[in-house]
């Protein structure tokens, strides 16, 4: 896997019991990863060099972000490692018009879009009553970085003085955001875990509920086909994750994602097969695991990094407080609002749940319940 | 952990979440836990230095298996390490006789035993109707190595003639085997996980069944009973597995160990808390997880190696007949009887589940299902 961040770290603990070797590129040996996985190579993942290095010892080469390139994805295709998801799947997690433009092509239903390269194309694109709206870095944004809502033509002035790539996007008044995470082997086989809602602040993912409360079982039939349609027609190999939101005319497709993906955490405990186990199989073309919930409810909250850095001590509170609670750290240092970890609760009742997850969550974070 | 198998390599694993520093002592780079754990000092577990040199380096010192010699278990105590279990109560899983003392000091049912030195020892103890009977390697022994079950004074004799120190056991007409797994923390919190029903052959533990079907509840809190009250009274940190006989008079002691065990790889599933998490939160003196069921009905079932090594071809077929089953494989070469890997299986129906379980294990052993 290149990339040692957490969701390699967590991949990492999938591969025990599967008895295969997995490996990680990381840019240093304190990376999130490389700290626990016996198998780090250090080296850059925006080097031709060290990925082909990389590559050389593996069977399979996957990702857990991005970034890589797609012209060295290719280069590593092209010495022969089999790559998944591939270049040509990629491709489309790296560039947000190109994607844009598939699902258009598809017929997917997705926010209104246009590139835009200035303030006229901007304005062109709101008309006098479309603000506010979105502008998005067509490549290299991630975790609301690269996302900008402009209330008006001066905060989009602000964003194109960037000088990057930018598309345009209707700012769509959703009723709530989704994801539906699905996986695809090369044989074919796909699986669809059920759908959960996402809730963002910043742009930022807080916490995911599994399945998502209320949701009509048409809208969820609907999720679920759109993701393993959209992994068939890229041909996504692994698991592609597909941010949506949920309106009053239905589902809009937002945001893709072709690796593990912070909605699938719950998974770890709240599924049969983790999404990282299932990202495991699927890119070694082994048969795809049950991805049924083992409880009626899972939540999770993510751990954003406050002023205190010492999760350690507040760790013990947190056991303490609520046994059934499980808490995964990434093993990175504290910095004001990074993902440091994340907590799980399973069981029946989602709001007490929920509320669970949530105090554990926020004493982690910042030692308030 | 000192030492590398497989239950160092599911610990690895477990720690992960818990964002500690994990590493293992280890043989040889290849053995199953140093195969996927970053933090691997290669060493002896028979050498005072290379204990002191790894136990210098750990705030919390354990172990994967009771082999190390007392002598040097307090050696690294007297160096200043946390060593959980402590070198007094490892000694009861190192000396059957002085475990079996300690027992009958208790007053804990067990087996009725005597040390024994020749044949006239072992005749004097079975007097004419004692046969069989059981001796036992008091040091050295595990997975049925060092348990001999004699039928007749010339089995005794043969056993005998191996010079080694033996003690002699009352062959038990148990109606099944149970097993009772604990945690003791410094804290003196202790959490006990739900008792099972083991099935050995050959001494080997097959395949585990949780809970144990059909046990009587006063036995189920007679045995819960019996671990906590043991691991206080030998002042256990960590984990204690109690291997129990069920016979139509109640419950007796049959062995002791003090590590994850056998008998708990279930819990990685099918409680709330894995043994594997449960034995760092206790060695690390952090509060106990939740030892709760997340499922009715759990059944393990041991791989043994089978006369064909390629488990990864037969992987396959297992994960494509039964998506639900959860396969973990210890990276170990396959040899004939060797312990390579276990299925578990979870769900409502116990003979459903074992039947699925059982199935998955056979065909990866043998090809056969």
């Amino acid at each position: 896997m290149v990339g040692a961040g957490q969701l390699a770290r967590m991949t990492s603990a999938a591969a025990v019991g599967l008895g295969i070797r997995f490996g990680v590129l990381a840019a240093a040996p304190d990376e999130s990863a490389a700290q626990v996985c016996a198998g780090t190579m250090l080296g850059d993942y925006r080097s031709g060099a060290d990925l082909l290095t990389f590559a050389a010892g593996c069977d399979v080469v996957t990702f857990d972000h991005e970034h890589v390139p797609g012209d060295l994805v290719a280069a590593m295709e092209k010495a022969g490692t089999a790559v998944r998801p591939g270049s040509h799947a990629l491709r489309y997690t790296q560039d947000k018009l190109v994607m844009r433009q598939a699902m258009a092509d598809l017929g997917i239903a997705c926010p209104r879009f246009a590139p835009v390269r200035d303030l006229a194309g901007v304005t062109a694109f709101t008309g006098p009553d479309g603000w506010p709206v979105v502008l998005k870095a067509i490549s290299g944004g991630y975790d609301g970085r690269g996302v900008w809502v402009c209330q008006t033509p001066e905060d989009a002035a602000a964003v194109l003085a960037h000088g990057i790539g930018l598309i345009a996007e209707e700012h769509v008044p959703f009723e709530r955001e989704l994801a539906i995470l699905v996986a695809r082997a090369p044989s074919k086989q796909g699986a669809a875990y059920p759908v959960v809602q996402t809730v963002q602040r910043d742009g930022v993912c807080r916490e995911v509920i599994a399945p998502a409360p209320g949701l009509p079982p048409d809208l969820a039939v609907e999720a679920e086909r759109l993701g393993l349609q959209i992994a068939a027609e890229l041909d996504v190999t692994g698991l592609l994750a597909v941010e949506l939101f949920q309106t009053g005319s239905g589902l809009l497709v937002n945001e893709l994602a072709m690796r593990p993906h912070n909605s699938g955490h719950w998974t770890i405990e709240g599924a049969v097969t983790s999404q990282f186990e299932q990202h495991l199989r699927a890119v070694l073309n082994l048969p795809l695991g049950a991805p049924t919930a083992t409880a009626p409810c899972a939540v999770m909250v993510n751990i954003l990094g406050g002023p205190d850095p010492d999760l350690r001590s507040r760790l013990t509170h947190v056991m303490a407080a609520d046994p059934g609670v499980k808490v995964h750290l990434y093993g990175k240092p504290v910095r004001p609002g990074r993902k440091v970890g994340h907590v799980t609760v399973l069981g029946d009742e989602p709001e007490d749940v929920a509320r669970r997850a949530r105090r554990a969550a926020s004493y982690l974070a910042l030692g308030i319940d």
